[in-house]
């Protein structure tokens, strides 16, 4: 029986999914145990939402969408009701806080790793699925909260190894919205298109350089492609102010600050936002962490219009190559920031809350770059061949037996012969295999092929040495001292993972 | 700032779908280490696929569907290409392994744990999105692979502590299609309907009884809402010899397989399906699985059409009260079986292939209803009060050293009182807070408040023994002893998780 050609649907994923095995994901499960550790011991407790919410409650607050509304999987429910796919773990934070406000206490600390999808064009990289593990703190409006947050993801960062190549960049809305009631852009429904210009053109600081967020910032901008970009449309005083703020840099975090009172000290809101930092700047210092890990950074803003308060964004500082062989800034593996505002959607009063958002596969790229964790394939079982089936029985104790000494072992379950068996062996990248024809039964022993070895063995034939070492690779032992004999091999290195 | 009522969205998940947290989750992830851990053991690797596939790729093989094509959360891709999400892992697989198949060893052996999604009727533990952890060996058409399934099932179960609990329940297909044949229904387009018709039948033995299934077998059944289900239209011979395979009973594998040869012994297929459970006999006895874990039951067919030959159930057997008050087995949380053509679709040529999936969340239902996980919520952090916004870095002193000790602990990050600070500790299940004010500052101390005995303390205080206990509630130690009284106070017992 056949199918026509024809008639068959074709096998792959759609755009921008992927599928992903073994070695990654065993590494990724290690990275993310180590996250919640941190997460726990800092009093996080875990929460686990629906991948699907209802479209309305979810919002429309894509991050760096130029085009609301878009950028979602949607479809209608029977009832006719439009549901979405969960595009980040904050909106549906969002509405479970605003569903079980009363019985929840405050504040409410949880943590969530899960996937997000986003009905975005992929690219290299860039997928429509991708796993994010958000930590939040809702119903208090005190920077600790934020400030524990940056302590949190240094613990985080650092428990994984990356002592010393990251920094935890922040900066305050509060101190920019200073500066846009300085020049005359007040807060409020009508300057929202103008204010999320300004956000989005210096996000785009680091990537484009300032000349290009004065343009953005002005008329707008042409890119190399020829697509035009509309600007904020501030005037040239204007926009120098902003490029002025987004250049305020020191070593010191106190220093920082003072520089940016002196921009926006005729605003309350901005001396707010200074202020805040200040007591950020106190809380870090007091519990150990400098300058060197936590810096403030007036360039970082994050493109999310929902952020009312502290913003933040972690950077890995070692270089990688790029994909035009530059070197490279590792760059962003982390983001969040506090919005006071999004739970007001659902309860109809301020609801604080704040909170930090990890791109698992970004910092899973980040590890496996710094060798933090193995890309070798995991190691493969044991394989005990099939010579003979109706000696099946004596096969199957002695995965058995391996078994329960606390190893990998599985018996062949093709029809194959035994050079086929020994390939699935190899490809199975399986350590030892186990060999028991009628003249090791007769005996009472089995013969057992060290794989690593004799793959060792193969890449150099010439060393002599190498060839006398080579009867090692295979050995004929006593049936009774299998488990033993396995574990002397294993234990001479060779695939242990 | 407020929002105008009507201008909200409802905080609500969307039907069938839910939220879960802390105690739940903990339980849940430990289960699903568990089984992982035995099926590494065994051998299978990790894989994950994407939670949205091609609808096309996905296929129409719904389970228990009496209407296919329904039952999936579809929309189109921007390029008009219609979209799913998976609603089992089992077509992904196919999918998977057809795109990848020269790379892949053969057999090959995968695990993978995922949400799945059913647009379907939700109903009282029936969501629309829940957990599947399969297993399956792909590229053998030896049933060693089924038996050997079955047993790390067994082993699984086993060692989340439902020994003695379980019975896994064996048919095969082969066998039924031996007794169709005899009927004189062959296989082929034609009888699809008519065939699926009679396995529906089959299926619904268990909850409707023997008479309801003769009529499903003939001409139908009206239900007792007065919905009226087609039958398959076999003729009264045809019905008796088939509820005869299904009231084929013996506690002994052998003696069901002489029977079951009894009633096909015209049918070459029907031949081979027993010979086949006679070899699966054959490795489970000699692997030490008796009757009274892996039991052979006719009455066994599962509702989905694709399966080609084994196909298997693992009930649980003790018994739980259901909604009605009434003693009943807890029943099924596991199912399986072969289908040697699934991937066929793709690749035109038939692929053998066996796997099992655990309902996820019907298992870890067991487990809580047996005892066997903790239902108590998580244990709370230590709380560190604040009491004086400025001595911060005293307090944060204190959580450092707690968490460096191992124990979970968070600094009160909210802007209330001393009452409310410890009714929050309360609510978190908090074992012991903290309390640092100028007084204990002064003298270099602390007082820790033991929440766990003050609570009991509560609950009865006519016990003039515990009033005298009640002074250990609280005590003031030196501030160097802070982490050595918080874990004798832990010691105690309480609130330990």
């Amino acid at each position: 029986m056949t199918v026509e050609k024809s008639n068959r649907p074709e096998a792959r994923s759609p755009r921008g999914f992927r599928d992903r095995m073994g070695a990654e994901l065993a590494a990724e499960r290690r990275m993310l145990e180590t996250i919640r550790s941190v997460y726990e011991a800092y009093g996080f407790d875990a929460l686990e939402t629906s991948a699907i919410e209802y479209a309305d409650a979810l919002g429309k607050f894509l991050p760096d969408q130029d085009r609301p509304n878009e950028g979602v999987f949607a479809f209608r429910d029977d009832d006719e009701q439009w549901l979405a796919m969960r595009y980040d773990l904050t909106a549906p934070l969002a509405r479970f806080v605003a569903e079980n406000f009363d019985a929840l206490p405050k504040p409410f600390r949880r943590y969530q790793a899960g996937q997000v999808f986003r009905n975005e064009k992929p690219g290299p990289g860039r997928y429509r699925e991708f796993t994010q593990f958000d930590a939040d703190t809702v119903g208090t409006a005190s920077v600790v909260a934020d400030a524990e947050g940056y302590m949190m993801l240094c613990d985080a960062l650092e428990k994984l190894g990356l002592g010393g190549n990251y920094l935890v960049k922040v900066n305050n809305r509060k101190v920019l919205n200073g500066v846009l009631e300085a020049i005359g852009i007040a807060k409020g429904a009508a300057s929202e298109g103008q204010r999320g210009a300004v956000l989005r053109a210096i996000d785009k600081l680091d990537r484009l350089g300032p000349q290009a967020v004065r343009q953005l910032l002005g008329a707008g901008r042409k890119d190399e492609s020829g697509d035009f970009t509309r600007g904020a449309e501030l005037g040239a005083a204007a926009i120098e102010r902003v490029v002025a703020l987004t250049e305020v840099n020191a070593a010191a975090r106190g220093d920082v600050c003072d520089r940016l009172l002196a921009l926006v000290a005729t605003s309350e809101e901005g001396r707010k936002g200074v202020d805040e930092l200040r007591e950020i700047d106190n809380i870090l210092t007091a519990a150990g962490y400098g300058d060197e890990r936590v810096r403030f950074d007036p360039s970082v803003v994050r493109g999310l219009a929902y952020y009312t308060g502290p913003v933040v964004e972690a950077e890995l500082t070692f270089q990688v190559t790029n994909e035009d062989g530059q070197l490279v800034r590792f760059g962003s593996v982390a983001s969040g920031g506090r919005y006071d505002d999004l739970i007001m959607r659902f309860k109809g009063v301020e609801v604080p809350a704040t909170g930090i958002s990890i791109g698992v596969s970004r910092l899973l790229a980040a590890l496996i770059a710094k060798g933090l964790v193995s890309t070798a394939s995991a190691q493969g079982p044991i394989v005990v061949l099939v010579m003979d089936r109706d000696a099946m029985g004596g096969y199957l104790a002695m995965v058995r037996e391996l078994r329960a000494a606390g190893l990998r072992a599985e018996l062949y379950t093709g029809t194959a012969g035994m050079k086929a068996q020994l390939k699935y062996a190899d490809k199975r990248q399986s350590p030892v295999v186990i060999i028991e024809g009628g003249d090791e039964r007769a005996k009472g022993a089995v013969t057992l092929k060290d794989l690593a070895l004799g793959a060792e063995r193969a890449k150099d034939i010439k060393d002599r040495d190498q060839w006398s070492k080579g009867s090692e690779a295979q050995m004929t032992v006593p049936r009774a001292n299998l488990v033993e004999a396995v574990k002397q091999i294993l234990a001479r290195g060779g695939r242990r993972a």
